[in-house]
This record gives C-alpha cells, structure tokens and sequence, in this order.
C-alpha cells in the first residue's frame, strides 16, 4: 500500500487521517489540495512531505495555462504555498527547492511541455531516490539490531512516512526479514495516535510482532529491563546532530539514557540541515487544540479548557547513540561526521 | 460536587467514566454494585475507593436478612468481593479492614441493628478523616509551592479522587486560594484519561488557571525551563518510600530528576504500607486491552493489535522530593522517616 502515487496529472493519496479504520483513498488534481493534505496531515512523515510537495509542484505546473514569461513567477506563488503547510520537517523545504533549481534549469528549453516533463521526472527522481535511502538505511541500521531484541519505536517511519519501506520503521522490516527475532513496542504517540493508527497496522500487516502501549508506559517498561533498543525517525537535524522529532521523542531519549539503552535515529541525509548550527533553530510548530480535545470528533475534556500543543520537540545528540543515515551510521561527535557524511557522495 | 455520597441507605455515585462530558449520577443500594462501580472505575482515586469500599461494606450489612450467627461470616464474603475489585491502591485494604475491626469490637452487642449503626458511623469516620487529611495535606504542601509556580501534576488527585479537597489537588487549590500565582499543567494521563476529564475540569470549575498536554509533552515542558514543581498522588507507599501511582508517573519522576524539578507526592498515610520493604512487592494492576484501542467507545487502532495495560507504575524513593501527608512532609531517609510519621499521632 502506498501512501501516495502520481497516476497521469493526478496524485492519489492515502488519507491517513482515517486509518486504519477506514481505508480511503483520494484523488487530488491540484497544488492547493496538496497543500491542503499535508496541512491536515492526511499526508505526513517527514520524506514523505517531501516527496508530496515536490508531486504537489509538478500539479501546479502541469496546470499552468499562460505565458512562458509568467511560468516563472507563477511557480514561485505554488513554491511559496506549498512552503507554507507545515514549519518544522526540512524535507519539505529540501524537495521543494530541488524542484524550484529544477525549473530554473530547465527554464532555458523555453518550452512548457519540455519544462513540465523535466519537472515530473524530477519529482519522480526524489520518490526514488527516497524509496532507495529507506532500503540502504534498513540495511545500516540492522548492523546495530541484536539478533533477539525487544525494541521501541515511536510515531509512524513506514511505509505511510515514507514513499516506500520506511526509515526507523525499515531498520526494524530489515530486521525482521533478515531472521532476527525482534518485538516492537509501538508507542501511540498523542495526540495523533500515529503509532496506534499506522505503526501496530503497518507491522501487524507485515507479522512482525508488536504490542501497543500508551506513551507513558515506556519508562516502565525501560525500568523492568524489557527495552533493548529506541529506534524512531526525525523530522530536522541540525549541524549539531540535534533531532527534532514527533513530540514526546525527547523524553524517550532521557528515559533511554537514564536506563543505559541505545538510542538511534533514522533518516535519510535529506532531513539534515547542515544550515543550523544547533537544534534550538528548528521551528517547533503548535497545531489546532482540538488534536487533543478530540479524538475522532469526540470530546476527550471539557471544550473551553486551554491546551498546549507542540507538534515536535528537540533531542539534543547527546542522548543519540547514532543516526542512521543512507550512507551509513553517523556517530559522535556530530558536528565533524554529519558534515563528512553529506560531501560524501 | 461530591464524587460519593451515602444517603439513607444508598450511595450516590458520580460516574466518572462519563465526566466531563456527561455528569451523570447514579444510586446504588448493594455491595456488589460499589464493587461493580470500583472495578469499572466509576469511583476511582486511592483515597475515594477506600471510602467507597467502606460504604460498600455498609450496604452489605444494611441488607443482611439473617441471624446474628452468620452474620460475621455473611460479612466476610462481602469483604472478600470488595477486595478484590483491584489490587494497587492500598487504601482499599486499609478501609476494609477497619470496617472488619469494627465489626468484630462491635459483635458483642448481639444486636445486628446496633452493629450496622456502627459499621455506618466507622465509614463516615473514614470519610471524615479523609477529607480533614486532605486539607491538612494542602496546608503542609503549600510549604514547598513558590509565590510564583508553574506546577505540573497528573491523573486525577482532587475532589474526585478523594472524599473532599483532594491530596496533590489539594495542595494545588490551598496554593492557589492562599494568593500564590501559579498555573498548571494537567497531563491528560493516557489511557484513561483522568487528567483531561477530571483534573482540567476541577481546576477550571475552581477558576485555577490549566493547560492541558498530553503526557508525552512534559519531557519538552522541563528541558524548556516551564515546570518549577511536579506534584502527583499515590496508590501506595512501600517502608522505602517507593511510591506507586498511575502508569507514567515514574518516567515523569526521571524527567524531573534529569532537569532539576522537584517532585512530590502528596497522599494521606492511609496509604502507607509499611508491610511491604519496598515497591518491587507492590502489584501493579493490568486492565483491558479496550482502554488503549477505544476512547469513548472509539476505536483508535485496529482492534486486533496486541497490547499492554499496566495502570500503576513504581517510582523509587530517590526521585522523590518529600512525601506530602496530613502529619507532615516525609523525606529521605524514607525507611526511617515513613516510620516515624506513622507512629505519630
């Protein structure tokens, strides 16, 4: 099942806003729907976000009607949307500015059609790409998987965070089908229930055993010597090795710490941003109060009661005993091998 | 609003599964229905369903048709039904056997009215004593609140948890109406969701400024410098000082501990087991898989995922600041100084 697929001038996206009670499908025409799903999170994870901005880009262009001369400043309108629906996760801002130096080099054919090809072609080159890194992370990571291991991971990295396999998600798939006897212990992750929607679905799907527990019962279980391993993804990475990830990632780490069990992140080298020197420059966003008031349409506390809603926070590379990367395993200190590992080619 | 009430010979019950949404109260006349409403955790809080077992145990008598010879072993199998309803909380145990020693210094009086004229005023001595526990437990607390205070605090440990006032509650309402300026964040407390429906509501009917979060927030709250204080219940309080509470509570006692928060517990001495050398002997309840895969009778994940339950978790004495009880502030050395307060009168 994929989470999105360009069929033709059309994307079809799996609205996982629903799942996986309900298996619905869309089809969106335009780069304002797009926009619109990655907003509402029917579209979300990190790589994934990127490689929908970058087929929402290429909706936009396929649609344009006008002049040449405008092409450019119309494209710039469609950027500047698509930029706008979510702050924190630099895939994003990374797939859209390939797009954007895709168009400006292409601009030169002065040729819509010839233009809007080599759009679509660059939007289908960052899919794959992606779909290749989440293999070649999987492969990395299940260097650092006992053989027998209990592990926790948290949010959604698969299949629906992902244009194929998954990060965090596909270090444990690698696990898995390479004959280790591993069991996840997915946390629900509040308030979006990622990791009870997607996560227990994704791998009861795959049979790769998993028990569902609340996100304050990870300490517990840490205490009780039942966690061998934290493996989640990342939404940013600073120059630091700073990792802003799903909210609740942080308090993962301190626990995974104060219990002495290895804490890995896993991304592709699309979601470092070499540009910020450390993790307390990565935009954190605040979404609606109704993700928590809410579950489903219905009301969980008293409708007038303020809430706080921070959709991510920031766990400094301290606590991270390695980041899982296409390219390989990028350990401490960060700020020399993070640099390393992206001039590698 | 009272969460019990004895009236005549039954109790009104707010059902506290349907607050805050619904505030639905209902009159039981029978053991096995107080036993029923503790097991579903329509009364609930350490403190309430120690009171609620003794009025219980009052109904039972109440009901009794019998002759005085069987009467002592009519009352025994009303006990046993109570004790079992669940195994954390300490208070349980403590009321039930109070009233068993009631019942046996009144036997006799051969006169099995004159006995239940007893075992009615040894359950409203129990509530009593709770409720004037409460408000002693919020005069010491207040002690370590400052003027002005971020305090974060979690399940439910106020007027719905207690007979009156309630123990960590308690403390936040005696800072609160003592002119300090404080401001709490209420962690909604997955899976149940005692701080969302139960905690931001009190607080809000008490005009004490609330922000709700979901658990996995509180990490992210302390490392950005937000929480001056963490004050939570218990269930129950080995000789050590270990203190079991609602699942969560130790990862939030590491979080504190790893950025320097204070963390306290506030609870009567009723809920001190000195039988118990520390909590590792405490048991810890599991309940149904349906807490986590429905809120509301919602499902949120497949229904046929595995999942993990546990409702207390232990937190070790050494991630806690003092021990908040009626007849002062208990701190380390706990095993010694747990002893002294008991003994003292």
């Amino acid at each position: 099942m994929k989470a999105i697929q360009l069929l033709g001038d059309a994307l079809i996206i799996l609205d996982q806003t629903k799942l996986p009670l309900e298996i619905s499908s869309r089809t969106v025409r335009t780069y304002e729907e797009v926009a619109s799903a990655i907003r509402q999170m029917e579209v979300r994870g990190a790589p994934l976000i990127g490689a929908a901005a970058a087929y929402g880009y290429v909706l936009g262009a396929l649609a344009y009607q006008g002049e040449l001369a405008e092409f450019d400043s119309y494209m710039q309108q469609i950027q500047e949307t698509l930029v706008q629906t979510r702050p924190t996760a630099i895939n994003l801002f990374w797939a859209l500015r390939r797009m954007e130096d895709c168009l400006r080099e292409n601009m030169r054919l002065e040729d819509i059609a010839a233009i809007q090809t080599r759009l679509m072609a660059e939007a289908d080159k960052i899919a794959a790409e992606d779909v290749q890194a989440n293999y070649a992370i999987g492969e990395h990571g299940n260097e650092v998987i006992p053989k027998n291991a209990n592990i926790l991971t948290y949010c959604n990295t698969g299949n629906l965070a992902t244009v194929e396999y998954g990060t965090a998600l596909g270090v444990i798939r690698k696990a898995f089908s390479s004959g280790k006897t591993i069991h996840i212990f997915a946390c629900e992750t509040r308030p979006f229930l990622q990791g009870a929607r997607l996560t227990a679905w994704e791998l009861m799907e795959d049979q790769i055993p998993v028990t569902l527990i609340a996100d304050n019962m990870a300490g517990f279980l840490m205490q009780k010597n039942k966690i061998d391993l934290v493996i989640v993804g990342a939404d940013r990475i600073a120059a630091n090795g700073d990792v802003a990830n799903k909210i609740g990632t942080y308090s993962l780490a301190v626990l995974a710490q104060a219990h002495n069990v290895p804490f890995y992140v896993a991304a592709p080298t699309a979601t470092i941003d070499l540009k910020l020197t450390g993790g307390q420059e990565i935009p954190i966003e605040e979404r609606s109060a109704k993700e928590i008031l809410e579950v489903f349409g219905v009301p969980v506390a008293s409708p007038e009661v303020p809430v706080y809603n921070p959709a991510f926070d920031v766990t400094p590379a301290k606590y991270i005993s390695g980041i899982i990367t296409e390219k390989g395993i990028v350990t401490a200190p960060y700020a020399v091998n993070l640099l390393k590992v992206m001039v590698r080619s």
